[in-house]
This record gives structure tokens, C-alpha cells and sequence, in this order.
């Protein structure tokens, strides 16, 4: 028998229509579909394949362990997350190993900040893994702001939320483009690093790109609103244009 | 009778099958493309498209004026090409306002580093205009790579080839993950760059992600060669991995 193949399939930013042919072949067709949930969530990447799966699919629900207890630096955090990831990888191995491909959903691109990252670095070598590169949110993000991020020899930085305030100012005053990802409960700090940077005016916030709630507005006028997971702030470039 | 509208579509990488699902489904619909080429070529965005297009559909080729007798910081480069660019406007224009909807082709993501910005800026509030996101060329090339190109807090930092050494080498030290577009002819600038910012032996050359010609190797082995139009850099993050 041959061993089944573990896709990582990115699904873009969340409207269906921004997935890849392939993704959406794959997901159409696929008997194992795997994703990452918090306990409890209905989880964001199944969300987005909402009617999309065959009613016979058997879904694996990997869900995060409840780490609320840790700080982010304190070492048993990365221990209970590595557990898990090993513990979810041994399944899908086992799953594969019948002969059966598995399906998992990443959000947007998964090389790009994903979690899947995590599968695919302890999946290697022990069976095939083939993945599917996907839109970016920030990708999506940018158009809905309708205008272009990069021009000519603008050069793009690409920066989390979760980076120091002096961090992100350091790296915002340098920068021709701006994306920061993983702004969520971090936009207060962003918004400080953006001001030192002396760029809060040319800063856009864009929510939940390409999805119903989706939303742009100038980071400026977002006042001290609270906002959700798929939340990017963009600065656009201003280079070379003929 | 309403106007049509401009639509401003991003191919992906080059494979059809990483087309979005709305890309693919405009294109086969559409009955004027327009695509940018070089005067005497079929033009790159042209072929990605092969055997997809409707039997009837008009073809615009926007071909680019002929400026190898300018320096690029010429003006008179700039103004040929922008007098080039609103031309073709004038002519997508008047075809909108004949109600017909058009389909410009792009390489990639239209408002990263795309050629259609240059129309979409002149385009704006004259006719409808409305733009595809799609996978990027480097999306591409660093899943070709098999290894993810940003983990925790990494910054990626996207640079050009056209930029200047020092400016490449002080950029590229102060990164974490780092992408260079627009290789090509300025590969052996590149690779000095990388190694005054000690980076040469992580590097990465990627050319024609996910098309025929695709090849992924190590950029300190990659001798002398010419590289194709379609080539990139990588050099991975080594962030924070639980
Ligand atoms: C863990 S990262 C995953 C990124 C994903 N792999 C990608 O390619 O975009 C999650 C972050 O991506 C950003 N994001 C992803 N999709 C988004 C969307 N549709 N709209 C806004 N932000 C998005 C948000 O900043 C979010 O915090
Ligand atoms: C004018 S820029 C256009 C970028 C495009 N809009 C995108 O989103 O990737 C052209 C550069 O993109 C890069 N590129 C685009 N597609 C590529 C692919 N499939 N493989 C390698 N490089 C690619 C090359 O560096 C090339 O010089």
C-alpha cells in the first residue's frame, strides 16, 4: 500500500473565490480534512470551507491546549505547545500511513506565519507533505485599500504586532512600505510605534480583508475601537511611479 | 447604457492551478484582455493564460514603447513611459464606456511592485475599476524551497535587485527573513550584497516558481549562470519555533 500524501492547502484570506483552483479542487475532493481550533471554536480556517466539503469528509479538529496559565516567555508554554503539535503530527502520520491523503486548512499562505509551520517542520521525511501557497491576508488587505503598497524600489517591511514598541518604531522609520501582522489587543502599541515613526497619518487599518466583516480605514479615525484576529495596519509606499 | 468595468486580475506565480477561483472564472469569461508585453514578445502574462481564453476574445496587446536609448533616471525614459501608459488608458476607457468589461492580465499580485498600478492610478474615477489579489511570485518560490520563510517574530524584508549594493547589504543585515524581487540581470550585485551582510550561505535562488522551468538551489552554488526574468531570493527567518 502506498502512503497517503499530507497536503497543506492554503485557503487566502477567506473569501472562497480567493482560493486557488488547486485549493479548491483538493478541499472538494478530500476525505480527511484537518484544521487547528481553539477548544470550544467552531475554528477560523473551517469557517472559511463552509460547504465546500464532501458530506462523507471525517474531520480532525486539532485543538489547541488551554495555555492561558503561562506567560508567553515562560518555558512550559512552548513545552505544552510542542507536545501537542507532536502528539496531532503522530496522528496524521498514522492516518497517512493507511494509505489516506489528508487535507489541512491553513489561513491565507501557509510558509508565511502559519501554524501549520509547525506540522510540516515535524512531518518532514516521515511522510510525503505537498503544500499549496495561498493569497496572503495582507495581499487582500492592500486591495481593499485600493491603493498599490509598493512602488518602483519601495522596499516592504513586514512586522507582528507582538515585536516591542521601540522594536517596531526602529523598524517603522526605516521602512518605504509597512505591513504589520497580528495586531489584534496589540494595536494601541502599534498605533504609539506608528506615531514615533512619524507615520501614523499615512496608516490604514483594514479588518477582516475580503471577508463579510471586512473593513479599511485610516488607523487615524479608529479611535479606541477593539479589533478582531484578521486585523493588518498598512502604510503604503511612495516610490518611483512614471 | 453602464459602463464596464476594468478589471485589474492577478494571475499568481505562473501556474494556472494557483489561479483564484474568480481569476479563472473572469478569464474564461472575458471577452477584451488586455496584457502589457515588450513589442516583437507574446508577453509573459499572455502565456500564463494559454488555451484559456474564449475563442472570440478581443486581445489588446499594450506593448511598451522602445526606451533602451535612455538611461533609466533619464527623464525623458519616465516621460515616454508615461505617455505610453496614458495611452492605453485612453484606449481601456473609451472601451468601458462602450459598456464592454475588460480584463487586464497581471503578473502576480496587481498592486505588488505590478505594472497595472501604473493604469489603475489613471484609471481611478473614470471607469470602475476592481482589482483580483493573487498569489505572489515569491509565495511561490519560497514553497518551492519546502521551508517556511517567517516563524514568530520575524521581519521579512523585501527588497529589489535594482537597489544599490550598500543599500541592499545594510538592509539585508538589520533583516530576518529577507525576499529580492527583481533578480535578474543584477544577480551578481545581489550575491555581494548577501555576503557583506554575512548571508550568502542561507540564501536561496528560486527561478519560475511553479512553472515548467522551475528550479530551486542554493544561491552559493548557483556559479555564474543568467537567471531568468522570473527569479527570486530567499533567505529564511530562524525565529522563535515551538
Ligand atoms: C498567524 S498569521 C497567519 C498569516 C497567514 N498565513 C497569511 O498568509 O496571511 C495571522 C495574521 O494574519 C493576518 N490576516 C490573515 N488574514 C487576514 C485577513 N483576511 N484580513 C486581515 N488580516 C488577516 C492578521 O494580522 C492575523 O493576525
Ligand atoms: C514587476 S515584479 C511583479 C511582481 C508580482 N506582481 C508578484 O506579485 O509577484 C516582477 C518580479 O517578480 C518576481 N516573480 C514573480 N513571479 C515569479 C515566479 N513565479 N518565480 C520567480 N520570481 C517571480 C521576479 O523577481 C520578477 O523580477
Amino acid at each position: 500500500m502506498t502512503c497517503g500524501t499530507i497536503h497543506g492547502v492554503g485557503l487566502g484570506p477567506g473569501d472562497p473565490e480567493l482560493m486557488s483552483v488547486r485549493a479548491d479542487r483538493l478541499l472538494r475532493g478530500a476525505r480527511h480534512v484537518a484544521y487547528f481550533r481553539k477548544a470550544g471554536r467552531p475554528g477560523r480556517a473551517r469557517g472559511i470551507v463552509d460547504g465546500m466539503l464532501r458530506p462523507d469528509a471525517i474531520e480532525f479538529a486539532m485543538e489547541y491546549p488551554v495555555t492561558t496559565e503561562f506567560a508567553l516567555d515562560d518555558p512550559a508554554y512552548n513545552q505544552a505547545l510542542s507536545g501537542f503539535y507532536a502528539e496531532v503530527t503522530t496522528h496524521l502520520v498514522a492516518l497517512a500511513q493507511t494509505g489516506e491523503d489528508v487535507v489541512v486548512l491553513c489561513e491565507g499562505d501557509p510558509f508565511f506565519y502559519g501554524s501549520f509551520m509547525h506540522l510540516h517542520a515535524r512531518l518532514q521525511g516521515r511522510v510525503p507533505v505537498h503544500v499549496v501557497p495561498a493569497i496572503t491576508g495582507m495581499s487582500a488587505a492592500w486591495t481593499v485599500t485600493g491603493i498599490p503598497v509598493t512602488w518602483g524600489d519601495d522596499v516592504l517591511t513586514v512586522l507582528l504586532g507582538t515585536m516591542s514598541e521601540l522594536d517596531l518604531a526602529r523598524r517603522m522609520s526605516d521602512a518605504d512600505a509597512i505591513v504589520v501582522m497580528k495586531v489584534g489587543r496589540n494595536l494601541p502599541k502599534v498605533r504609539r510605534a506608528l506615531e514615533l515613526a512619524g507615520k501614523l497619518d499615512r496608516a490604514w487599518l483594514v479588518e477582516c480583508a475580503s471577508m463579510e466583516a471586512e473593513r479599511a480605514i485610516p488607523l487615524a479615525e479608529a479611535g479606541e475601537r477593539t479589533v478582531p484576529y484578521f486585523s493588518i495596519v498598512i502604510v503604503h509606499g511612495q516610490g518611483r511611479r512614471p
